[in-house]
């Protein structure tokens, strides 16, 4: 996607002449602040993932691919490969692409001579990336039909909302969630988005906000409790939302919110999407109670960062010293709630029997 | 309640030699100053609830009766009280204490004399006042009974979720959804409250999660969001709230985000129950549909204050330049998803018979 006018993607090799690195957004500096950063071993790559510089299911197999490429520059051996892909796991519990893609490399690798193996992880990794690009326009091109549907022919804008950040940020280009709101830009079809602010890490007001805002998409950022109240006045006609991992009976965990959004599209017969790639989707999970929750930081919950009246990126603290905080970041919305799931292989209903047919092979 | 073990309401007349003025605290300084502040006049009281320094329902009522009492110092004619209740009502349009309190002033003040007018408007607020306070002690009591039933008897703490702040800094004393929780304390039933931050202005995490510290009461500030996961988790047992105007059909106004959280509810088998004193129930609407939401400035989503590393309070920007905000304040949760009313006359289900029950004189 464009930013500023200039093609970009959230992460790509650095070609220069040095030793290899990758190029990564720093994201915790939008939107305020428009910043690149080299990874340059797997220590760098661990750390973006983890402090989320990166972040979003796709975006952070993406991160892992790559990390496990530094690691394999400096040492491609069995042992070596093993423990850099158990730190990168670590990193964050919920994301199945994390796994995924780490497990796709070590494959890649295993037969391979050592002194091979660094090129092929390069290859593997660049291969993923390309591939999730081209996931993500699929998504793009069946979640438009849902947005025409919603749209039902009329000239006004299509209401769309959206939680958290699955734009391009969350990937490596175009997005999960938001690829069907930039297709339907391509397409001419007028649309706006409610984009819930996301708290506590508020990625809807800055990482979506910031996106609709490159790519002058007409947009308004709402408190996330805002939401149930727009559906009971008829002025959302659909949500999309993203996923970090679906079940093989179509639970959704996705950033925390997402069900009480579900919930309130429920109650207002407003359809309800998750955009989720095949990676995304975990079919070794009958159902999203085995979903690992991941409980980050309090200080998420209790310090907001935003940018001063003097120009500074600062944090504020909430509530009272003293006070404790808890931070959930994730939830898992059952399947029950979900209209469909915007595969790159189509739109199919959230249950067992649907994603068994879209992909008989995992099965 | 105590502030610093001294015993302390958020509204009082000033007792001193000079002109007749208000003292409040100053919440828009909480949690991280304890400021109070002199009313002298009219424009003072409007000015204190149209930004905030006092909110909820009920403190609104009360200091928009001194408010007028303050304005018959100065003009006690007909047409400059009618003219101060305008101005007064206008300042905030879902509490339906505000234009109740004033019109409970005027109405007493209507058949005076001039001259008597002033001394009856300022002991007409103090009774509005005590009756606020009784009324609370009373949904305390009633409260108490659902807190000890959803404990079941057991021993470990029972867990309470309640969104905004309903406590005794939105009322005169004791609060209303916090009353039963502070009578939990007194009769030694063990509590634990989940505290919703409630943005966009945050009075969860900085007026309620306040309350509690002051109390000893144990708490955990959670984002808005995760209160649904908790549900699912088994790790809320009631939710408690408040509102702004209850319908005659017992549908509720309340904070923005109430609904979502009484969904949840509903979903997980979690009894919901609103705090709803006499005077917040307005049997002149027959549903919700009715009741006006405020739509507030959206620079109160945008900008997010707190305290910064230097301890000053600061203000720092969310979204990028450019991305505008909505901000509507309230959401009305239809009376479906209420187990029920807490009143000052006992515990009922959220429909017309059982309010017109309660309240036969106003039906």
């Amino acid at each position: 996607m464009l930013v500023q006018g200039t093609p970009t993607r959230t992460i790509w090799p650095v070609l220069d002449q040095g030793p290899r690195r990758v190029a990564i957004i720093d994201q915790t500096r939008l939107p305020h602040e428009f910043v690149t950063r080299e990874l340059a071993d797997l220590a760098d790559a661990a750390e973006a993932i983890a402090v989320m510089r990166v972040r979003g299911a796709p975006l952070i197999g993406a991160t892992a691919a790559y990390g496990l490429a530094l690691a394999a520059d400096r040492d491609a051996s069995d042992s070596a490969l093993a423990g850099a892909a158990n730190r990168l796991i670590a990193t964050r519990p919920t994301a199945v692409n994390l796994r995924w893609a780490v497990e796709r490399l070590l494959a890649r690798l295993d037969d391979l001579p050592e002194g091979r193996r660094p090129e092929a992880a390069w290859a593997e990794a660049a291969a993923l990336c390309a591939e999730d690009v081209a996931q993500n326009r699929a998504i793009g091109a069946h979640g438009l039909a849902l947005i025409r549907a919603a749209g039902g022919g009329r000239a006004e804008p299509v209401n769309i909302l959206t939680h958290c950040n699955a734009g391009w940020l969350a990937t490596v280009d175009w997005g999960t969630a938001l690829a069907p709101i930039f297709a339907a830009r391509e397409a001419g079809v007028a649309v706006h988005v409610w984009v819930d602010e996301t708290r506590p890490r508020n990625q809807g007001a800055s990482l979506t906000a910031w996106e609709l805002n490159q790519a002058g998409i007409p947009h308004t950022v709402i408190a996330d409790n805002a939401g149930g109240h727009l559906m009971r006045q008829g002025r959302v006609d659909l949500c999309i939302v993203g996923t970090d991992r679906t079940a093989a009976n179509g639970d959704v965990a996705n950033k925390i919110g997402t069900y009480l959004k579900a919930l309130a599209a429920r109650d207002n017969g407003v359809p309800f999407y998750v955009a989720a790639p095949g990676p995304s989707i975990d079919f070794t999970l009958a159902d999203g109670t085995a979903i690992p929750i991941e409980e980050r930081d309090a200080d998420e919950v209790a310090y907001i960062a935003g940018l001063a009246d003097d120009g500074r990126l600062l944090s504020v603290r909430l509530p009272p010293l003293g006070s404790p905080c808890a931070n959930p970041a994730f939830d898992v919305t059952p399947a029950r709630l979900v209209s469909g799931l915007i595969t790159e292989r189509g739109v199919c209903a959230a249950n067992r029997e649907a994603l068994a047919h879209l992909y008989p092979e995992r099965t």
